[in-house]
């Protein structure tokens, strides 16, 4: 059997309650017995600045970094704002492109999967499509499908905050079971 | 005639030495006389998280809306991090289109026009395409052209960071040329 | 007052009972006074090919590009194929965007409104970005906002094809209504 | 050892002495052994109307999906229109997703690579990405990289129209040979 991959997910939306959080923790919750998704937090990270790309590089930066090369794979959880990427999750991704004084880009060659959600009908489309623009101009493996696009999250989760829409499971389900596959064939070294 | 205009110019690059901020430099050097274009920081902005709008927000971002709001246009100066938008301008971005405790959204209604610059041959194609389509999703009228996508930065400037290639110059004169005409018509109440 | 101004409806499905040919139809029955729209067909576009760019140029793309000059402006109506731009419509933009033996690109200088329609969520979000794109490049003048994004477009339609939904409609009438201030502001000469 | 895979070759350009042309030529002439290339030409396809979705189907359509159904991958050579994917291809991957009397959709479940040129700086980088998004809206694998942007395509191939310059000579054999292990990993029962 393949695996156990662990698994970095990064959160693009910093708010406590926001149903990408929610949905984050669902993905950790429902995560197959061959993934083991935990997340990276991007909160404490300094606005991007190649000017502080020197040593001392910040904490942060570093500590990030050091969670994400030591994962097997990527995922990025995301909302829509202003119909694209949000500036923090954008924000994470410049820096952990970036080699660091610990050692290579952290993101190099790591599977990625995308999901995300709005209250809207959207579903966060346009973000994702913008995050795997940058992605993809990294060359990373990044899962195609299935999408997952959680829309008009306030009717998908229950108040306790788990995730309790019958079909968004079942998608996440899904994305997770082809993401194990993915990152078997698609890992460096796989 | 025209104006004068004020226009607030916003940086997507932090760095000290930017190409994007001797850019912008030389549209501050040359606007014409209708147009006074001035920065306003973003570097001191917080990431971006819904839970920071209340009561006090945050100094960083009442002071960029304020200075946003005060201006009649916006000119966004931008790099390509990653085949797309830099995250921190991104980030300035989903700040000051939220209305805030001090009024409404600082970019509602602006014009604006974007110019940005690149080390290799993109030129920021790809980051200026994202910004609009940020921007339209705010139903801003954005300048449709001329594109200032500057090339190979390196070669474009002089010693002394002051843009001395004459193409560039005369496409950046052309673009704050039709700024100014696309300011009288289409900020508001105009 | 303004106008009228003529205005070329161009509508990306070419499949007879379409829902962007019924929403079409709605914006021509409900134009305003200022707009008399009229559809420019583009299903008998040959595929592009610059090898068909010599005398004589094909007969549909002259018939075309005429209507398209004698107009002021353009109403694009797209359906989205595959999260993205039809091919049809594309091919008609292509053509309209080079200047034929009988004059100018038919394009030029015109200022555009999008609308479109789709049997999902997407409301054609992404193909009108990505049309965006292309006009954009074209340096036109397109109309920010508002996005008519028709979502589900089999509720909003009735027996008979009209468009009866209320709020598709107060959104439809909206974007009419601005399109003929963008006409009078950004129109050439104007 | 791999292969040899059968690849189906389009090009997005239908003029006769067209770059893109030159450039899939290449791709043919360099294939390593693993991979058999042959163009399935889409200039006779009609436009995508989905009243011509019954039978008898086009038999263009039907041509151009059987060709596409027996090959084991689908190599993409596209130009760049109006900063976007050129029609023609766009309505031929329309065409092409569509199932039809014959069968499923010919594109289903195909690894994908992407190449193209333009005579000026961009290298279809935008194209590329429209065509990525559609791509990946059918959840194909398309090889994340290298990007294979052919820039200022007058300068890089000799008077019988053979790519000679060194850089993208190599960069496209690496895309090639990636190409064979993606195809290995990513296709249907690999």
């Amino acid at each position: 059997m393949a695996g156990p991959y662990t698994v970095a997910a990064i959160c693009g939306s910093l708010r406590r309650d926001s149903w990408n959080r929610k949905l984050m923790n669902a993905a950790i919750a429902r995560a197959p017995a061959a993934l083991a998704i935990a997340e990276v937090p991007i909160g404490d990270l300094p606005l991007f600045n190649e000017d502080l790309e020197r040593d001392p590089w910040p904490d942060a930066v570093l500590a990030a970094g050091a969670a994400l090369r030591a994962a097997d794979a990527v995922l990025v959880v995301t909302p829509e704002y202003n119909a694209s990427v949000p500036g923090p999750l954008k924000n994470a991704l410049d820096w952990l492109s970036r080699k660091t004084s610990a050692g290579p880009a952290p993101m190099n060659g790591k599977p990625v999967a995308l999901i995300g959600a709005t209250p809207g009908l959207m579903g966060t489309a346009r973000a994702q499509a913008q995050v795997r623009q940058a992605l993809q101009n990294l060359s990373l493996p990044v899962l195609p499908g299935p999408n997952v696009f959680v829309t008009q999250a306030a009717t998908r989760f229950d108040d306790s905050g788990a995730l309790t829409d019958e079909m968004t499971l079942k998608m996440l389900d899904t994305l997770l079971e082809r993401f194990v596959n993915w990152i078997e064939r698609n890992r460096v070294g796989g």
